[in-house]
């Protein structure tokens, strides 16, 4: 289930490059480039900017490039339904993530153990705001959350699922979703595929970190196929389907993370490779946050 | 910065199973025996049992099995200091983790937003129990927590710091400390290093992600390279020191997934070859807090 998520859209114009660490055999560093001409249709919340779906799908373009690190550019927005959450409308430089992480602090005004009400001040040997119980003394911390789901391949091709709820309704997805307590991120992303398209998965590898600061959020993707074939809409999907890697719809994915899981799986499939990828989503300082290119991909590597 | 934080201690007689996933070239599925004499000098809290050291340092012996997932069996225990997380005391069942999962809900009494009290109930559309607030309607989510932290390689050697907190007092760890809001797990784990060791590092690719739901944390740990030849120990350490792989402490490390890590780590290294790894450490059933060989690394993937 992942109702309070980003969305960060997908895009026009967008550049992964790689970094291949030592020890790794296979290519070396390379880009993706994306026709600038594509660009998503999104059916967003509010504030956010619909744009015409002009290419139905499209496969990134890949070029070699001696660049170590650095960008991915993609659009970008996403719904607040989580009310402490951070707002997305504003950069992603340092001072503004510091002042977003001292405001998300400032809105815990109570203890959540003893119901005292709280102040907000640097504790003794740290170095961040935290909200500390004036009665009992606990603070009450606040840290990213994980994003758990499997990317399932059957017959070379992926299984998707048509979003029914907010954000991101009636745009496709892999399943994903919070990552809950007493469980690790490999039985989240089974769960989260069994709930969302009634899916029985084997999870084979790890394949993307994905890391969102301005939100607070960490995707973690899979692998995984399908022990058997069958599978329907649960109840947050309106409709599954495979969908063979040349009809990938590009251009109704729900969020950013999605275009980018996608992408890579895409670009190392047809390399014949599968690789583990990391990376940085960020927006890009000073952009509005219905510019749909405003996200770059930063410190992405892969083993 | 990492006070809260496990003990999952390090051990004698255990055993790592590899699993390579397709279109990943060189070794196949292997597995790491320690010898089972082998044993750890551990510093713990209260209740654990305190284990002579017999063998100074060990390198994980390797002998190819064919067997895919499981096993890894380490010694385990943890300190509590964070009064709202699970205890390590009771199995890893599933059953147990519900239970514990709802103890952590029924901990949280008072809504951090408006002060009101909750009530403990699952919510429409869901399957677990939350705390929801009975003057807002708030939910306050709980999630398993990221903990960020880099393997720093100098001229064939490692960096490691002695704690000087608890837990684990006088025992040496990698670099680590929980992922704040607003920084990636990159930029998360060259703020740790540059904490507990006054080192300035460049990431250089993703490690290990190592998964410990019973409680609910994550470890993300990175390769990464000294900029400058310099460290120093930060306020929590009491000692930083690089260790030749042969020499590394594996009897006095902190932290199983120190332990685990840093044998992959070692066997990665003599092998010729870096890759990405993902497991899930458990508790194995009925056993005792106390039992230093209690968890399992299961779901063991690489990339």
């Amino acid at each position: 289930m992942l109702k309070a998520i980003q969305i960060l859209g997908s895009s026009s114009g967008f550049v992964i490059q790689y970094w291949k660490p030592r020890n790794c055999t296979g290519q070396g560093l390379f880009s993706i480039s994306i026709p600038s001409k594509s660009s998503l249709s999104l059916s967003l919340y509010s504030s956010l900017r619909i744009v015409p779906a002009q290419d139905i799908s499209f496969v990134p373009k890949i070029s070699v490039r001696r660049t170590r690190f650095r960008a991915f550019h993609a659009s970008s927005t996403r719904s607040e339904p989580n009310p402490e959450g951070p707002s997305a409308s504003s950069s992603s430089s340092s001072s503004s993530l510091a002042l977003k992480s001292a405001a998300h602090v400032r809105n815990i005004k109570f203890c959540q153990w003893c119901g005292g009400s709280t102040k907000h001040d640097v504790p003794e040997g740290e170095e961040r705001m935290r909200a500390i119980c004036t009665i009992c003394g606990k603070i009450t911390y606040q840290n990213p959350k994980m994003v758990v789901g499997c990317l399932v391949e059957h017959d070379n091709k992926v299984l998707l699922c048509k979003r029914k709820i907010q954000p991101s309704y009636g745009l496709w997805t892999l399943p994903a979703g919070y990552l809950e307590i007493g469980e690790s991120a490999v039985d989240g992303a089974i769960r989260e595929t069994r709930e969302e398209a009634n899916a029985d998965v084997e999870v084979l590898s790890p394949f993307v970190q994905l890391d969102i600061p301005i939100i607070g959020q960490t995707y973690i993707i899979f692998l995984a196929k399908l022990k058997k074939p069958h599978f329907s809409p649960g109840p947050e999907s309106s409709d599954c389907r495979l969908f063979p890697l040349d009809d990938i719809p590009f251009n109704s994915l729900s969020f950013s993370s999605m275009v980018i899981t996608l992408s890579l799986y895409v670009e190392n499939m047809k390399a014949g490779r599968l690789r583990f990828h990391y990376g940085t989503i960020n927006k890009r300082p000073g952009t509005s946050p219905s510019d749909i290119q405003a996200y770059t991909l930063d410190n992405h590597m892969q083993s």
